[in-house]
């Protein structure tokens, strides 16, 4: 696990960071019991497909330690009330039917509580080790090509939206390998920008940042160019939502616009993300819908209105990085270079 | 004058809209005296290099109704005062001086108290006017130049931060521009990014545009390529802090990260600004220092706290947009492509 990790499982309870109240508060909450946890997931208290997953994992475990009789049925009951915490999280549901097969398959073999509770922690705990193994080996691969890429003792770095430990509960996907990078000595600065609208950067990158002693700054993305015409900048790493089998990525309202940017201005652009992000019966960005968001994303900040009450505003909620201004996607098999027809699928495939 | 004035003058006082409130509340303060006056102009009740110098104008026809004996000592006493009510803004001091000169040229003549005043008042309203050519004749030549680029019944236009009658106290720069071409029917919708981090664009941009029915939609920065990439931009407008000989244009920081996306999309991106914003002795962009603001404008938005309280920031003010993402700089003078070496000069001294 991360040296710093919003979920922590000890002495058989469960405690959540609390990430509505970040940066300003750092309250870890604790978890007695399925439905506290089914709570949390509702409530948001914690975040990030990966993170809601393991908090999922080990909320089985409590209710295993709560219960003394258990049946197929009330496996499915505990089951299905922990995925209707969210029920349009697909890693929720994808997790929580892992645990449903595992209770049952020991039910099956009569084995006891206390191996069942064992079982479960066992398996959030092992997820929780894979992701960080995954995010390890992702970070090495994207290190290796900017070393042969960028040859200084120390870079200056910029990154998009939230990627680190508190989105994936281990090291993170691009903010994982600032992380290896400030590791390895390697870090001169790191340039957070906020992003508009939901600012996860000055939320949340921030907040990692300084809870790993990276030297770091906010800057509104409009200055991008300002950032990369001063030579502010030697490499990019952003995440993706989904990425296509010809390398178009989709990530988080922004990424497009940074990457158009670093283009020109010759700065290499990563994304890094995990295979699980990619989809290989999406053959080009063109056929990723975007979701719309809600106005007051744009109109208020925390509840105070910012704009004209009867504004219109157009918010979509990701935009597609075309895969020519994409330097290198990174998995954890390795480092495609997006520009070879077929690498994506051959990669990932391998 | 244009139609909605932030500045109006009637039965002989000044009535200031406070922008301070926009766009929530629109409240017109009522100014009775130079010193009421000053004190909006320092308060940032009236904002906007244009709108200063005019309110001061009329701040100072004020003066001269309240006074009953006048010298050419008390005429500096008021203009000083005027003046120290922001000391740095040039276009204050350079208004008032002329005021000083008129009133102790007519002082010089012997002229009666009601000449001063109506020599004062006259003055303020032929400098709106005035501007207010000067902008009619800016969006004429760049409507010109667009009408044969884009050949559409109806454009949609995209702009950033504030050039309004706000800002110009008349039909404004580039949204002056934006406000010519839908009163000929030609705007199918405009998008107002928000412009980070002081918001011109949510809080001012969309009360201007609201004020004059013209249909549109905020968008937070990061969007620019989203709404490029699906053909719903058809020409970018803003204005400029500073243009350099060769065409370089300092403006509000995101204006060259948002030009940058134009240029590959293909989206024609003008600068319209009037022959005072053009400074000949400065060479190249890189010749022009950007300012960098306060920290807080990006971790606090109104006072509530949105960054961790410890994090550091890189705020400029401006960037400097390369000449060769823009299409066409329009002032008064005409359309300047800046393309073609040497035609800044040609155009600003012709």
């Amino acid at each position: 696990m991360s040296k710093y990790s919003p979920i922590i499982w000890k002495e058989d309870k469960l405690y959540l960071l609390d990430q509505r109240l970040l940066p300003l508060e750092e309250v870890f909450v604790e978890v007695n019991s399925l439905e506290e946890c089914a709570k949390a997931i509702t409530d948001m208290v914690v975040r990030g497909a990966p993170c809601i997953g393991f908090s999922a994992i080990l909320g089985m475990a409590l209710w295993v330690k709560s219960e003394n009789h258990f049946t197929s049925e009330s496996v499915d009951r505990a089951c299905d009330k922990m995925i209707a915490a969210r029920p349009t999280a697909v890693n929720l549901s994808f997790e929580v039917n892992r645990c449903r097969k595992i209770l049952k398959d020991l039910l099956a073999q009569d084995r006891s509580k206390d191996l069942l509770f064992a079982a479960m922690v066992d398996f959030g705990q092992q997820q929780i080790e894979e992701s960080q193994r995954i995010n390890h080996s992702m970070g090495s691969f994207a290190l290796e090509d900017l070393k042969k890429r960028v040859k200084k003792d120390k870079w200056n770095l910029m990154t998009h939206c939230n990627t680190g430990f508190l989105a994936c509960g281990s090291l993170g996907t691009a903010l994982g390998v600032i992380s290896l990078a400030h590791k390895e000595g390697r870090v001169e600065h790191v340039y957070a920008d906020e992003t508009r609208p939901y600012l996860q950067g000055s939320r949340l990158t921030a907040f990692e940042l300084g809870k790993e002693n990276i030297p770091y700054s906010i800057v509104v993305e409009g200055a991008a160019s300002y950032l990369m015409v001063h030579g502010k900048v030697d490499a990019i790493f952003v995440g993706a939502d989904r990425i296509a089998l010809n390398g178009d990525t989709a990530n988080k309202v922004g990424t497009s616009t940074l990457s158009i940017v670093a283009k020109h201005y010759g700065v290499p652009f990563y994304v890094v993300a995990p295979i699980s992000s990619f989809d290989l019966n999406t053959k080009t960005g063109a056929e990723i819908e975007i979701e719309m968001r809600p106005k007051e994303e744009i109109t208020q900040i925390k509840g105070v209105q910012i704009a004209p009450v009867d504004a219109s505003v157009v918010n979509p909620s990701f935009d597609v990085t075309d895969h020519r201004f994409i330097t290198g996607i990174v998995c954890e098999k390795g480092f495609i270079d997006p520009s070879i027809p077929g690498e994506v699928e051959r990669v990932v495939n391998s």
